[in-house]
């Protein structure tokens, strides 16, 4: 093991690192969207961009451009950029972007040169955690794991105060734990990936299999999408969940079920002091929050010898891409 | 996130925890093995004695004459003590050690009074694990998960090079890991956990039943267990696979299965350089680490788009415990 050695910035620098302003740059496959963070996770401006995603080189510019747009008005000492994909460790590389067209793309040179400002390349779901670990429902403690639940599950990890980035720059691709062997296709190529058991997409999946099976069961979510169980979405589900209805409970219970078995595994691993979970599925709060506590509970091992880790939700909202990779900008390793 | 500050301890005494002697002590069920350790891991000399282990205070009066047995012919500026339970995240107590009859144990001020020398005390399996991964198999490199695969399976994790220890002190429980859900009973009161499947316990279980089921096929394994199946043991296992017996291989394909699968969820999470394998079964070496490899690389999430971590089998012995406890006792925090 080396020697961890802090890169030697200037003391004027690190202060200034510190101590000013610095964009985050949030960059999806259909919006680039960027703001103005200071020192305690405040956004003082925003602007967003559509992605031109099938042409890299033009991304770079629309990125370039959002950022110019920002300095123009406010003094910013660097840039944290926020990408869907996996970055290297190095946090200058996009290794490989599925919806982004980038691949090796040296992101962080192309946007240094045009913008003429320090800037760090960070993965998205890395950057919203550490908004979330910061400066949302995980601020104060040193250890977090911050788990997404959207379409798919990503996350970040926390352990000691620092964003566990792994060896090549590709930790906490926390979707993809193994929760089933052999269980449900995934895209990344495996079977009985967490994301496919515990994610919207699999909440959706699990209404749509009930209302085709049961429709008598199903009439509220039914109601909800014209008649259609495949027109049944997440949101919906979360509403008819909130009001009340059985099936759409349903559902929720065995989300919840998974994502509980999943963090269990995840605390056995790096003893959390705090479970936050954001992404569009936690709008279901305290309904989501409640079944996973649960099964958390009865699959966390050596229980009885341990604190429990607390189970949060998001506080941040969709701007933690743009907080976070601003907040990592900060950072020098 | 709270600012990481380190102990303020004077120059002076830094210096001295860097370049001066320290003394590991590990202490097991069974025996209490104490060692002098220079600063690049070399044990220069060790003592031994048995556990008491019904009687946690004559534990502690063992420990601690093995300690001064060794400091009046060393000069040691610390002590690390590597004990087989869970260890607070202050280095201080043992909260629960199943075999050792400790229950929120204050070790440290305990052997501090008698010794008179800076003690911290460790979790036993992350010690051995530390000096892994920077005095053996995985040195050199900050991104090391060792798998100590016993009895059950132990081991530790190092992140941007250093130990994970956790919010409570007690992460890195990866012989929990589930790999089947609902699955076998594991004695942490869970079912399912990786140890039931890829350890040296499931190793036998797997010769025990093959040559119940098939003696015919289990020829060579029973002959050296004087035919009974019940008297099969990891050594004989390894022996009969190393000598070429099919049976033998047979078991060694399901442990390496399991094995393989386990480390592919770590890799998804941890993103590490390398991966150590240690402990009794280890001796089977590349037996054990073909088989292993064959199945990680097939589970590994994003395979293609990332480096293949390292798969080394572990150099440091039955030492490590020593090694690894001596060296923490220079770790500040």
């Amino acid at each position: 093991m080396v020697e961890v050695v802090t890169p030697s910035l200037p003391v004027d620098d690190a202060h200034r690192l510190h101590t000013g302003l610095t964009i985050g740059v949030d960059i999806g496959g259909t919006k680039v969207a960027a703001g103005v963070v200071d020192p305690a996770g405040r956004i003082l401006a925003t602007t967003r961009r559509d992605t031109p995603a099938d042409d890299p080189h033009r991304t770079e510019g629309v990125i370039a451009d959002a950022i110019r747009e920002l300095a123009a008005d406010y003094e910013v000492v660097a840039v944290g950029l926020g990408a869907a994909g996996f970055v290297d460790a190095d946090r200058s590389m996009v290794l490989f972007a599925p919806n982004l067209a980038w691949r090796e793309e040296p992101l962080r040179a192309a946007i240094e040169a045009t913008v003429h400002l320090p800037t760090v390349v960070e993965n998205d779901a890395n950057a919203a955690a550490w908004a979330e670990a910061r400066f949302g429902a995980g601020r104060g403690e040193d250890y977090v794991v911050v788990i997404t639940v959207g379409t798919g599950i990503g996350g970040g990890i926390v352990v000691d105060g620092n964003l566990v980035r792994g060896q090549s720059g590709i930790a906490a691709e926390i979707g993809h734990l193994n929760v089933v062997p052999d269980g449900r296709r995934c895209g990344c190529g495996l079977q009985g990936c967490w994301e496919q058991y515990a994610s919207g997409r699999a909440l959706v999946q699990e209404a749509y299999e009930l209302a085709n099976a049961s429709p008598a069961m199903a009439t509220d979510l039914l109601a909800l999408a014209a008649g259609r169980a495949d027109m049944i979405t997440g949101p919906m589900i979360t509403q008819a969940a909130q009001a009340g209805d059985v099936a759409a409970l349903q559902c929720f219970d065995e989300i919840g079920r998974w994502l509980g078995r999943g963090m269990a595994q995840l605390a056995a691993i790096l003893d959390p002091a705090v479970f936050v979970i954001g992404g569009g599925v936690s709008s279901a709060g305290e309904i989501l929050r409640e079944r996973t506590l649960r099964c958390f509970r009865t699959h966390l091992t050596a229980r009885g010898h341990r604190p429990l880790p607390d189970i949060r939700m998001a506080e941040m909202g969709a701007e933690a891409g743009i907080v976070g990779a601003a907040d990592l900008a900060r950072v020098t390793r």
